[in-house]
C-alpha cells in the first residue's frame, strides 16, 4: 500500500518517508547543541520558486557552520525533486537540513569529529501570518524585554534554529493580543521577527536593516519588486524610531512573500488598511511566482 | 529478548527503549525553533546525585519558558527510577528533556497552542574533559571572536540547546590545539562554556562569574565545597584580564565534577600541573558523591 503524503514527507537517508515518520535522535548535536542549518524554498503551483537562490544560501550556511553532509548541490536538488512530487503537493514549504550528527569517536567533545547527516521534508504551504488576517490588518508587538541574539554570538546570515529570543518574543506579542512580534539589537535598531525580514516606507524611499539579520531570499526579491516599481531602496541601520514617523510598514518571508502590517504597538498604519506600496507589492510577489525564469518546475506523477 | 540497553537507553511516551532508537520529530518546534530545555543529573556509582537540586532547576526552566508536559514532579522521578535500573548503567549522564512540541491547532504560529511533551534518556558517564587529559594538564581558550549569548536574548538559567555559540568557540579553540572554550559577554567579564561554569582562585578568594551563565548545581557544589575548605567565595562579575593574576583556574560540570585547567591562552598555570585548590576540591567533589545525604540509591534489578 502507498503512504499518505498528502500531510507531508520527508527524505531520510534516501527514502521517502510520510512526515510523521521523520525524526532525529535524540542525541544528536542538531537536536542537543541545536548545531543545525536549513534553509525553506517555496512550492508555489507546482514549481520551486528561486531555487537556486535557496541553495546557494544553503551551501553557504553548511560552509559557515563547517558543516559537510557528503552530498554535491545536485544531491540535495535530486532529492527535493524526488520528494516533492511523491509528496503531490503543488504548494509546499520545503525544507533542507544539514545537522551535525554525533561524534564517530566515542566519548568525542570535538564538532569536527561528528558525522554530519542530511535530511529534507515538505508539508503544505505555511503562511507566517493567514491571507485573512493580513487583509482585516495584521498587528505587530516590538518586544520590550527581548533583544535579538547578537550576530557575533550566533550568525544570522547562517540560517538557523536559535529560536528562543523569537519564541519568549511570540509570547509576550500574543500575550498583548498581536499578531507577532519583532525584536530589536542591542542598539536599538530593528532585526527580524521569527521567519520574516522587515520593511519601512517613507515617502519615495523603502528601508530594511542591512546587519544581524537573515538575507532573506524574499527580503531580496522585496527590494527587486521596490527597484521595478520606482522606489529608492537602502539597506542600511534602521532605529526603532523609525516606526514612529514611517508611512507603511511590511513584513517579508518564503512563508507568504509581502505581509502588510497595520498597527506597531499603538501606532496604526492607513487608517488600519494595507498600504499601497505594500499591497502592490505583495501582488507583485505573486505575479513572479508565474515568472518562468524563477520557476524550477517539478516533474509530478500523472 | 529483551533489547540491549548498554548503550544507554531512553523513557519515551512510557516506553523504556534503546538510545539509538529514541528520536523527536523533525517538524517539532523542539529541533525546528530549538524550543526545548532540559537537565542532566549525573548517576554515581548506582545513586543519582543531588537528585533534588536537578529536579528543581529542571521544573523552574519547563515553568520560566512556559511548558506543561503534563506530567508532575513525581512522574518525572518515577521516570528516571524505571528508565535507568532497566539500562544497568551505575555511572551515566542521565538527561530530563521538555520541548515545544507541534501546534494542536494546525497552521497556529502561538507557542500557546502546542502540545509540550517530556522524555529522558541516560548514556555511559561522560566527562566534559577526560580524566587522563586533566591529569597531564587541560587548556582553555578565550575566544575572540564569539561571545556568549546575552541573557536579555536567551535566557542562560533555564538551560537550554542554544549552543551555536559554544559551537564556533570550540572551533576556534580546537584549531588551535586547546581542549576547550570560555567565552565572555559583551562587556568583557568571563561567563561560562559548553557545559561548565568556570572559577578562579585567587589568594585566599575564590571567584566565580553571576549573570549571564546556568547556575550550575556542580557549579553550587564546588561554592559549598571551597567554603568548607575555608575560602572566601564570591559570585560576582570576574572581567576576563583577572586570568592574568589568578592563580589557579577551575572548571565545574555535571560531566566530571570539578575540573582543574593548567593553561588558558599562552599563560601556565602552576608549572602546568593541577593547582592544589583544584586538585583538593575535585577530590572532595567525588568523595561528596559518596555521602548518603546527596544519594538517591537506585533499585537495579538483581
Amino acid at each position: 500500500m502507498t503512504p499518505d503524503l498528502s500531510k507531508g514527507a520527508a527524505w531520510m537517508r534516501g527514502e521517502i518517508v510520510p512526515i510523521a515518520e521523520a525524526t532525529i535522535g535524540v542525541t544528536d548535536w542538531g537536536v542537543t547543541h541545536s548545531d543545525i542549518t536549513y534553509d525553506v524554498v517555496p512550492v508555489v503551483n507546482g514549481a520551486f520558486f528561486r531555487l537556486d537562490a535557496y541553495l546557494d544560501r544553503f551551501i553557504a550556511s553548511m560552509r559557515s557552520l563547517r558543516m559537510d553532509a557528503g552530498l554535491t548541490r545536485d544531491d540535495i536538488c535530486a532529492a527535493l525533486h524526488e520528494m516533492v512530487p511523491a509528496s503531490g503537493l503543488r504548494d509546499a514549504y520545503c525544507a533542507m537540513v544539514a545537522a551535525r550528527g554525533v561524534p564517530l569517536i566515542p566519548g568525542s567533545r570535538d564538532p569536527r569529529d561528528c558525522g554530519n547527516h542530511f535530511y529534507a521534508w515538505c508539508v503544505p504551504y505555511i503562511h507566517v501570518i493567514k491571507p485573512e488576517t493580513l487583509e482585516e490588518g495584521a498587528s505587530l508587538w516590538v518586544s520590550e524585554h527581548i533583544r535579538r541574539i547578537p550576530a557575533d554570538s550566533v550568525d544570522p546570515r547562517a540560517k538557523n534554529y536559535h529560536w528562543g529570543d523569537f519564541t519568549q518574543g511570540l509570547f509576550e506579542a500574543k500575550d498583548r493580543g498581536y499578531e507577532t512580534v519583532v525584536l530589536l539589537d542591542h542598539q536599538g535598531n530593528l532585526t527580524e521577527g521569527p521567519g520574516f525580514n522587515i520593511f519601512l516606507v517613507e515617502g519615495n524611499t523603502v528601508y530594511t536593516p542591512d546587519t544581524g539579520v537573515l538575507e532573506g531570499i524574499s527580503r531580496s526579491t522585496a527590494l527587486e519588486i521596490c527597484v521595478e516599481m520606482g522606489f529608492e531602496t537602502r539597506v542600511e541601520p534602521v532605529p526603532a524610531s523609525r516606526l514612529e514617523t514611517a508611512d507603511e510598514v511590511f513584513l517579508t518571508s518564503s512563508g507568504g512573500g509581502v505581509l502588510p502590517i497595520t498597527r506597531v504597538g499603538n501606532r496604526i498604519y492607513g487608517n488600519g488598511k494595507p498600504g499601497p506600496v505594500a499591497t502592490r507589492s505583495r501582488k507583485t510577489y505573486w505575479a513572479w511566482t508565474a515568472r518562468s525564469e524563477f520557476r524550477t518546475e517539478i516533474a509530478y506523477p500523472t
